[in-house]
């Protein structure tokens, strides 16, 4: 089992990634469950129909009651509907502020519960046991929140874990897809951190299908990244916006099609080609890199075909309501060189044209 | 204009009062709000139609535009369905993560709109500029909330206001009923503190209608008895829950009604009677002392009878639902002699035969 700690201004929590996970319930996190007066789990509807099991078991063995209250899967859990029902499950069930959640499922179980933790009668404490790959992102960090019509993630709070379990034996049964979603925030954390990390992955022949320990061991890096981030910029006033690398365009291409049609990292995937080709014109990036990212991700499985019909016009809305919009100018995490973030400001005009040059690029790169 | 500074954790804050104190925004406030992309106000419909003018005109000569959001009177504006309307409002009008919002209003205004503040793309800063008595409370301490169905003010954050601009000017149009509700609050402050401050609230027969002078000082006074607790104990884990002195039968009572239809100050004046009662259990109040607050709030114009007709069991799934509840047991702020308040687990049993030797006191005290 592999372990890394997380220190934030007010906590500190770790991150366990390994087979035997669920163990830590009788040993590192009894005494927190034992003295909660309730447990709750959340669990995602089709995380449970494969695995809850296993969680339940853990729970059995270390002699911990809890209640059970199942979500819709994916993002239409993150509604504000949903996140009402949750308060209402807690209060009909007597949770109190001495009760504790843990969140079964993937991001956005993980970003809904602990939402529910955060603001359940002014915060409780939480532990993520994400289900899926794209989950070792959103699963460290504190970063919880729901999606409202106007956009996605628009409602939410700080609100750090108590503890993640991460169990990888449980990506068996994840579709292609979704494993594509999640590896592309694994890319996402080489690019911003480390070129030799992300030539590696551009290089590996298996991406994104890696065997159990390979993806324990890469996550892991994945993880350390976002972690060390995270310490240094716990509210997001600065470096933590690196994280947001891809998700300006990703966030508005999914809100486009709706959450949960092209898949989060799909989109972040088309999101981070695109945050390429805006550094070719603002750092070192060559037009070549991004050609070959375009093709990369074409090749792993990502429909960057998926914009080709889509005009700027439809998304521009989407990305003015980004977290990042500052003074109603567009911001962008960009690449100084591979491994560098920073961020810039960049016209429509530019945000326009370069988007139309990413669908050139594409047309160019991808068989259609 | 008198000032008073409340220091937490992560930040520090200024508490105004006088009349003058809108002018602050051209002051001590402008540059906060000229470096915010979007000021909103959002302003109870109450309030709005006697005041707002007050507040827009200082705006204006501060030169800083704002988008108004009217919100329905009262408790209703603390609806779950409220909540996300005015999130809705903030998106559609392009609010960011460097706007700031202003609070304008009571109580359930200022929670309210401290709660979307809170929550907005995880955080932004806001106003407090409360307009009733009762908010000299709640403006304070950086307790934010919404109602449930299941509940008043149980989903919620921990959110400092950038400062606090009480005008207490603003008093003079509020109704006998509203300012009765305020000034419980203060009498709150008294006995958890101060047994000759309280002595001299019981013996002023001019109570609750002070002058304006009288009543700044005093309210500044309840002001920094909150102050000081909430510096020691920002997130409730220990002292701050002497605050919720008289509260657990007064929201009870609040939520059986109907949250509005008795005020709040009204029902925590009677919690405040059941808490004393209790504290001749297991503190050194007399049972003369409970019986002179009784007839003194009955004097003032309380409701005490409110509670005649109502059964125990009505009540106490509502104070089951109190966030103090621990592990299923009912917990209150009592008092060991006046100003020296301490928490005490007490069974239903005691609970209910108390309850009822609160009626039958009320009913000798007071002429129904």
């Amino acid at each position: 089992m592999e372990q890394l700690t997380v220190k934030t201004k007010n906590c500190s929590y770790s991150v366990h990634i390994g087979k035997e996970v669920y163990d830590l319930f009788s040993t590192e996190y009894k005494e927190l469950l034992h003295n909660a007066d309730k447990v709750g789990i959340f669990a995602d509807a089709t995380a449970a129909s494969y695995h809850l099991e296993k969680l339940e078991q853990a729970l059995n063995a270390a002699e911990i009651a809890y209640e059970l209250h199942t979500l819709p899967a994916g993002e239409e859990s993150k509604s504000p509907l949903s996140f009402m029902s949750c308060h209402s499950f807690l209060l009909q069930h007597n949770f109190t502020r001495q009760s504790v959640l843990i969140a079964f499922g993937g991001g956005a179980c993980g970003d809904l519960t602990g939402f529910v933790a955060a603001t359940y009668m002014r915060g409780i404490p939480f532990i993520q046991c994400p289900t899926t790959i794209l989950a070792h992102d959103s699963a460290v960090g504190g970063k919880t929140a729901i999606n409202m019509p106007e956009g996605k993630n628009m409602v939410g709070s700080f609100h750090q874990p108590a503890g993640v379990l991460f169990q990888p034996d449980l990506f068996a049964t994840l579709p292609k897809r979704e494993i594509r979603s999640g590896m592309a925030e694994l890319i996402k954390h080489a690019l911003i951190s480390d070129a030799d990390w992300t030539e590696s992955l551009l290089l590996n022949s298996d991406f994104p299908n890696f065997s159990a320990d390979v993806l324990s061991s890469e996550l892991l890096k994945g993880i350390q990244v976002k972690a060390e981030i995270v310490e240094q910029d716990e509210f997001e006033q600065g470096m933590r916006k690196f994280l947001n690398f891809g998700h300006t365009l990703g966030h508005a291409v999914e809100a486009y099609f709706g959450f949960g049609k092209v898949s989060h990292g799909e989109c972040v995937m088309i999101g981070m080609a695109y945050s390429l080709l805006l550094s070719e014109s603002y750092g070192d990036i060559t037009p070549e890199y991004t050609e070959r990212f375009i093709r990369f991700s074409d090749h792993a499985g990502y429909p960057m075909q998926a914009i080709l019909e889509v005009e700027f016009s439809a998304l521009l809305p989407f990305m003015k309501k980004d977290k990042k919009v500052s003074s109603g100018e567009l911001v962008f995490v960009l690449l100084k060189s591979l491994g560098n973030p920073f961020t810039q400001k960049v016209t429509e005009e530019q945000c326009e044209h370069s988007y139309y040059e990413l669908i050139s690029r594409i047309k160019g790169e991808v068989q259609t």
